[in-house]
C-alpha cells in the first residue's frame, strides 16, 4: 500500500469523463471505469461499483453533467426534457439513500436556470456538490472528535471513509481526526456482511493512513462491548428522518441496541444532505432489497447449502431513541429528536 | 442431496476405526475421514473436521476407545498410565465446551474399572453415550415443541442437528419436532461468521430434511426481530455454568440482548451433559480465541485488506438473566437461575 486516504479519490472528474474506483474489486486490486453517459453511471451505482450515500450523490451529479452533454448534443433545444428521463434514471438507480434525491434535485434546479450550453454550469454545480461535501467531512470529524475522551478505542460499521464519501469521510472521518488528535488506542471495523465493506474497505482505507485495525465479525460486537473494549461505535447514516430515526447498513441498529444495554456511546455522523425533512419516521423509508446471492455466495464461489434462500435487506431503521449523538457538519445534536433536528431544516 | 437426516451419521464408529464426516467440505462435498488413533482425534477436534458440542464429546470417548486398543498393545499391564496422556490430549483439543471434558472423565472411570482387554468396555461406553445423547436429543425435542404457539417463525444459530450431536440436534432437533408437528411457518438461519456454520450446515441439514430454509446474515437478526417476523431464537450451548450463564457460538448474547430488547422469546437447548456445576458463572469461562485467518480469509481466499488484524473469539457468554427457557432432557426451566439449576445437579 503506497497510497494514504489523501490519494484515495474514488471519483473523479477526469475533464470530459468521469473516472469510477471500482469498490467491487478491492481490496485485491485497484481497477477504476471510465464512464460517459447516464446510463452507466446509473448501472454503476446499481452494482455497487461505487457505494456510500454521499459518494452516490457525487456521482449522480457529474452523470447529470454525462447526460446533459449527450442530451445537448442531440437536441439544443430540447435538451431539457430528455434531460429529465436520465435524472429519474439516476434517481431509481439505488432506493433507500436520500443524498442521491437530494444531488439530483439540485442539478435540476441548476440545469432549469441555464441557457445555451448547460455544460460549464452544471459541472460547476457538480463539483461544488464534491467540495462541500469533503468540506462538511472535515467539520464532522473535528465536532464527532470532540466527543471522544483520550485513551479511547472505538468500533465502526460498513465503510464510511474516502470510498464512501466525496473525501475524508463521516464516521471515519471522526477517526481519522480522533486519531490525528492522539485520542484513539484501538479501532475496530466490523466486517459487515454480506458486502464486507469492513475488511475489504474501510481496512483498506485505514491500513493506507496506518491507523492499525483489528476486524471483527458482525457477530462478535456484542461481546466487544460486555468486554468493554470500545466506548463509542460511530456509524454513517443514508438517511436520517424528521424524527431522527437513521436508516443506514444492516446490522445498524442491533449496534445501537447493544450500544444502550451494555452503555456504550452510538454515534451517527452524517451531513445536513442526508437529513430527510419530508419523511416523519424510519417506517416510512424503502428499504433496498437486495439479491439472495450476496448472501448466498461470497466471490462467485456458493457458500450456502444449495436449496437455501435468503432475506437480504440492505439496511435498517435504528429509531432515534437509540441515538446518543449525531453529528453534522453543523455541531453536535444530543440524544437528537424531531425538535432539535428542526433547527437544520433548510428554508 | 438424496439424504434426510436420518441418514446423516458425522460420527461412526466402523468396527475398528471412527469414520467422520468432514464438516469442513460441507456443503460442497460429502467426504469421510477414517481414524485409528487419538492424536489424529484430537487433531480432527481441534482443526473441527467435527464440531458442536455434543458432537466432540461423543467424538472424544471413540477417541479413548483407539487409544486404549494401542495402549493395550503397546504395554497390557501399563496401559492406563499410558492412556491418561492421551485423554490429556483429547481434553486439550477444544476449550470451552464442558461435553468433552464430561465424556472424557466418563471413559476414564469406565477404563479405570476394566480388567484385561479395555475396549470391549470401553467401546460399549462410547456407544452409550452416543446413544444417549441421541435420546436426549428427541426429548429435548419434544420439550422445546412444546412452547411454541402454532404459525411460529424461528430463528436459530450456528449448528445445533444431527452433525452437531449424536444426531437429531439440541435447537435444531426441537425445530425438527415443532416442524413435524406443523407449528412453524418460517425457519430462518443466521449464517453464523466467521465458519459459516449457519449457511454450510444447518441449511444443508434442513435442506436434506425438506424444511424450507432461508438465510440473513447475522448482522440481520435485529431487523428481522423489528419486523416481528420471529417469536423465538433458538440456540445450542457450550456450557452452561452453575447460575445459568450460557456459553456458545460467538453472536450468541447479541441474539439475546436483542431478544430481550424486541420481546422475541430466547430458547436454550442444552442437553445436561453441558451443564458445569464447577463454576460458578460465565466469567470463569476459557473463551477459546481462534486464528485471525478465519475472519481474514475465506475459502483459502483473502477477503481483508492487507495489513488488518483480527479479534476472534469463537464463543461469547450469555448472562442467565437473558435466557427465557433452557431446555435439557429432563424439561424445560423457565428463567433460569442457580437455585432452578441446582435440581438437575448431578449427586
Amino acid at each position: 500500500m503506497q497510497e494514504d486516504s489523501d490519494s484515495i479519490r474514488a471519483i473523479q472528474w477526469t475533464g470530459d469523463s468521469l473516472r469510477l474506483l471500482d469498490q467491487r474489486d478491492l481490496p485485491a486490486s485497484v481497477n477504476y471505469l471510465e464512464l460517459v453517459d447516464a446510463v452507466s453511471v446509473a448501472a454503476a451505482i446499481r452494482d455497487m461499483v461505487v457505494r456510500g450515500a454521499p459518494a452516490i450523490g457525487i456521482t449522480a451529479a457529474y452523470g447529470v453533467v454525462l447526460a446533459a452533454r449527450q442530451r445537448y448534443a442531440e437536441s439544443p433545444q430540447g435538451w431539457q426534457g430528455l434531460l429529465e428521463g436520465d435524472i429519474r434514471l439516476l434517481t431509481a438507480a439505488r432506493p433507500t439513500a436520500v443524498n442521491l434525491a437530494w444531488a439530483l434535485q439540485r442539478m435540476q434546479r441548476c440545469a432549469a436556470g441555464t441557457e445555451g450550453d448547460p455544460v460549464p454550469l452544471l459541472l460547476e454545480e457538480a463539483r461544488q456538490i464534491h467540495a462541500e461535501d469533503i468540506d462538511a467531512n472535515r467539520q464532522m470529524g473535528a465536532h464527532g472528535a470532540a466527543l471522544i475522551d483520550a485513551n479511547s478505542s472505538v468500533l465502526t460499521y460498513c465503510n464510511t471513509g474516502s470510498l464512501a464519501t466525496g473525501g475524508y469521510g463521516t464516521a471515519l472521518g471522526v477517526i481519522r481526526s480522533a486519531w490525528a488528535a492522539g485520542k484513539l488506542q484501538q479501532v475496530y471495523a466490523s466486517e459487515t456482511r454480506p458486502w464486507l465493506q469492513g475488511s475489504r474497505l474501510t481496512a483498506w482505507e485505514l491500513t493506507c493512513d496506518r491507523i492499525p485495525v483489528t476486524l471483527i465479525t458482525d457477530n462478535a460486537a456484542g461481546f466487544l462491548m460486555q468486554n468493554r473494549r470500545v466506548q463509542w461505535v460511530i456509524t454513517g447514516a443514508d438517511r436520517v428522518t424528521a424524527n431522527g430515526d437513521v436508516i443506514n447498513k444492516i446490522g445498524t441498529s442491533s449496534l445501537a441496541v447493544m450500544c444502550r444495554h451494555y452503555d456504550v456511546g452510538f454515534m451517527v455522523v452524517a451531513p445536513c444532505s442526508t437529513l430527510d425533512f419530508s419523511l416523519d419516521s424510519g417506517a416510512q423509508v424503502n428499504i433496498e432489497q437486495r439479491s439472495e446471492d450476496e448472501v448466498l455466495t461470497l466471490a462467485d464461489h456458493r457458500i450456502a447449502a444449495a436449496g437455501a434462500s435468503a432475506w437480504n435487506p440492505a439496511f435498517d431503521i435504528t429509531p432515534a431513541d437509540l441515538v446518543d449523538c449525531l453529528v453534522t457538519e453543523r455541531g453536535v445534536i444530543r440524544a437528537p429528536d424531531r425538535a432539535k433536528l428542526a433547527v437544520l431544516k433548510p428554508d
